[in-house]
């Protein structure tokens, strides 16, 4: 621990890098690329690093947005990483999480380009601009946002949404139809005769409504179909300059040891083996991402559940899957292959290790997000407690009345923001 | 080879276990379980088998239905599978495609419950009920197919939908009606005033719809949204005795050195590795999967491209992501972690490889349809050539164009079908 705290203490406070210097000063240190950075766990969902580069003078320092940790098969785990303002691919060979001493990351192969003059530091969430994490988007002639039937050259993105702080995302798109409805009366913007058309009426893939500040988007089921959404509306932020954006997901889960209806506020994505850790394949490598999702706003949503005593809710891990039947433990699928014990010892071991829900998406979107820097949380109801057994069968109007949960907490949140910065007249 | 030859002569012909045996004689020589297959691959998707068991006497031959191999992390990969009509939780130490002498499986556990006395022989498509891989289903006082909104105690399921033949499934609900729609017109059944409405509209989440024998159903972007649908949609053909089933997906793709527009008959689904595996956590235990599709079914469908000389059909390898960006090694996401270089690299090498199209459904359906014994196929057309760019930016109607392509080859093929049965009248 000796060697991380002598770091630890080399790098506070950490100065964002492109705070007070023009962007070719604060670009200029990492010349001497390849470099090795230190790494030290953040707050949040950051991690403190150091460069050292082959130049000692103007070692620059700062916090890494997004992380990615994690070693699979003895191999180090590549990804693009901003920093400092900069996208650098990057090579880590530990995890400053778990690491005893400062986990070790290697600035590989070429620079990339840096990611353009929008960016400002994140301090107090105040001006930060949302940055997708790859250098290529600022240089696109037209990016046409296929899955979303939206187009730089055919949409004036910045007018349609450029004031947007708020992307609440859920499964269903007639949910997400009634949010933005809700949203309008919460915020007192339902006017007679106000409508809130499907922003996405080109396409089916998707539905996107927008009410003053508040983007409401479907996301359909899974990792993929949420990944899909994340990739087009996080560039179509970018491209509408949207600052100080939060992104939240409203959703439903099967809850493990909780009363059915009661809301879990996600403070850590967990995989089905139990671990903070987001795969994917890359060019067909195997890619691990941590899951961690942003500690102070489910701090405000859980206080926002304090308020608004009205229904249980519970900080708790979120354990997300690629499948619905067999890949929750449930006995009911076209397929199984287990037995009813083998499934509760599951569902056990899940409790004991913190999980408290089970739905699908909550881990690529704190992955895509985090690596972009984008504050991010998941609000989920329960539709029934998975110990007791495996099918959705309350009747439909419990059903609605769970799901409108997640959408009063998340209402609460986002007026009680919108008063702090006198935004929302009371 | 020599210990795989004279395994071969032993279990050739095969007998399927059920055809000259009432259940009870057919399931008896299993009494001496755990016991010990050996396996060889076998025409399509079949494994011939032969179980080994205490007594020597009976012992049973026959086709493993579906298939499961690969070896992950040096650990044996365990699945349930239907062997002669009666459900196994099957422990596989080998794979009989790969290994040069024949592969070994025990059956361990307990013997699952007899899948019932709906299946009979697979011979030539005749007479063979939909089956889940799941004991449980059958002794189930009720099934909510909850994302389909319907319910064995709510819907008349063999009524509804005892005669479907051909269950087609796409990724978006408005394409799945437009087939529908074009179903009737093909079939003769589109008379004035005929209506065919979305079976689960009580959700959004899917959408289904009706032609005679034809069932149209779409199922969203990537896995496990189709996952979810293909579970639920299997268990309705099984409430519904639906037997001689055929699925296929007519869906979008990405090209890889074809040119756009050209249609893709999926020879066999492979992952980001190019491997013909899927993959998926089962009660936190990494589960492989082959995804072979029928062969004598992409055959005939590329019968029906010879027929209808309209359009470039290839048969070749798909492969399937799960991420339509980074996944499929595009340089537009909003995360990137490659060069161009890269890309192309990674896309030629797909190419060498066999395989010609990307998409993100085909491996999850291969997969759970054999191990059920259903017959299927993917039909995809691809909307841009891959090693030309990343962007879907063809004007409207020749992508809609496009998308019927598929469409139009699967509708010849079911008319063929139909009238080679005499069920359709030229």
């Amino acid at each position: 621990m000796g060697g991380g705290a002598a770091c630890r203490d080399l790098c506070r406070p950490c100065q964002p890098l492109r705070s007070a210097a023009s962007e070719k000063d604060a670009v200029s240190p990492w010349a001497g690329l390849p470099g090795v950075l230190l790494l030290l766990p953040g707050e949040g969902s950051e991690i403190l690093a150091v460069l050292i580069t082959r130049s000692t003078r103007n070692t620059p320092r700062g916090r890494l947005q997004g992380h990615t940790c994690g070693v699979v098969g003895g191999k180090g785990v590549s990804s693009t990483r901003a920093f400092g303002g900069t996208v650098f691919l990057l090579h880590l060979l530990g995890d400053p999480w778990h690491s005893p001493a400062p986990a070790v990351g290697f600035l590989t192969g070429e620079r990339m380009a840096s990611s353009g003059s929008q960016t400002k530091t994140r301090g107090n969430h105040s001006g930060h601009f949302v940055q997708p994490a790859n250098p290529n988007v600022a240089t696109m002639p037209e990016d046409v946002l296929y899955h979303l039937s939206l187009s730089t050259s055919t949409h004036d993105l910045p007018a349609m949404f450029g004031d947007v702080k708020f992307v609440c995302v859920g499964g269903s798109p007639t949910r997400m139809e009634a949010f933005a409805k809700y949203m309008a009366k919460e915020l007192g913007l339902d006017h007679p005769g106000a409508e809130y058309p499907n922003i996405c009426a080109g396409t089916d893939r998707y539905a996107m409504f927008k009410v003053g500040p508040v983007l409401s988007v479907s996301h359909g089921i899974g990792i993929p179909s949420t990944s899909v959404m994340l990739h087009e509306v996080i560039k179509l932020l970018y491209h509408a300059r949207c600052s100080d954006v939060t992104v939240i997901r409203i959703g439903t889960s099967g809850g493990i040891g909780l009363e059915p209806g009661s809301v879990v506020v996600t403070q850590q994505a967990v995989d089905a083996s139990f671990s903070p850790m987001f795969e994917q394949m890359v060019l067909g490598k195997r890619v691990v991402q941590r899951t961690d999702l942003d500690q102070e706003l489910a701090k405000e949503l859980m206080q926002c559940a304090t308020d608004l005593p009205e229904f249980p809710t519970v900080l708790a891990k979120t354990m997300c899957t690629s499948d619905f039947y067999e890949g929750q433990g449930r006995l009911d699928g076209a397929l199984c292959s287990y037995t009813e014990k083998d499934k509760q010892d599951y569902l056990r071991a899940a409790h004991a290790a913190g999980i408290r829900n089970i739905e699908m998406e909550s881990s690529v979107l704190a992955a895509m997000c985090s690596a972009c820097g984008i504050p991010v949380a998941v609000v989920c109801v329960t539709l029934l407690n998975r110990l007791d057994g495996d099918q959705v069968s309350s009747p439909h109007d419990v059903l609605v009345k769970y799901q409108q949960r997640p959408q009063r907490l998340v209402s609460h949140f986002i007026k009680k923001r919108l008063a702090a910065t006198g935004t929302l007249k009371a």
